[in-house]
């Protein structure tokens, strides 16, 4: 068992989103992204088997899928995906988010 | 690929913290859950394999562990288990969190 603090652990970059390993296991991957207003993870897909889950800890933004969709953001906006398709994220604000991956790849 | 607003979809009562199943897939299990001020998970435990992620959207308290241990809990505190290993949450301010358990049960 282990608790880890994501506000003390990971901060802002001006230069890129700043990426925080929370946790590998062969269970799931746990990733925080912190971005700055204005960065984003682009819209990208991985032609593999399982699930992501991109809960919005605070800030707001879009999530980004196939075919220019962009869907509103905000703490407590939770995106389900399966990996193999397109996904991403834009930050209006600055943005904390928390991305889970189901197996870890 | 859906998008959730857990601050739409799931409120509060005074009765008993409250459950929304927001994702249920043969990769991962996502549930929010929302106490009141007092309310807890009691501490438990399942004897089988894999993870449990809870992590705190909103509110203080703490995590419950084995042995009477208490981790303070806020905004951004992420706990990683077994699900093997005794586990729960007690709410000192409103709380919402999201709960990812993988492979779901």
């Amino acid at each position: 068992m282990k608790v880890v603090d994501l506000y003390a652990e990971n901060g802002f970059s001006e230069e890129k989103f700043r990426t925080f390993l929370v946790h590998d296991s062969p269970y799931f991957k746990i990733l925080n992204f912190n971005f700055k207003a204005g960065q984003e993870l682009p819209i990208h897909s991985h032609d593999i088997e399982g699930q992501v889950c991109i809960a919005v800890l605070e800030g707001e933004g879009e999530f980004l899928g196939e075919k220019g969709a962009s869907i509103p953001a905000k703490t407590g906006s939770v995106l389900i995906a399966n990996i193999a398709e397109p996904h991403g994220i834009r930050a209006k604000t600055d943005m904390r988010v928390l991305v889970t991956i189901a197996p870890p790849i």
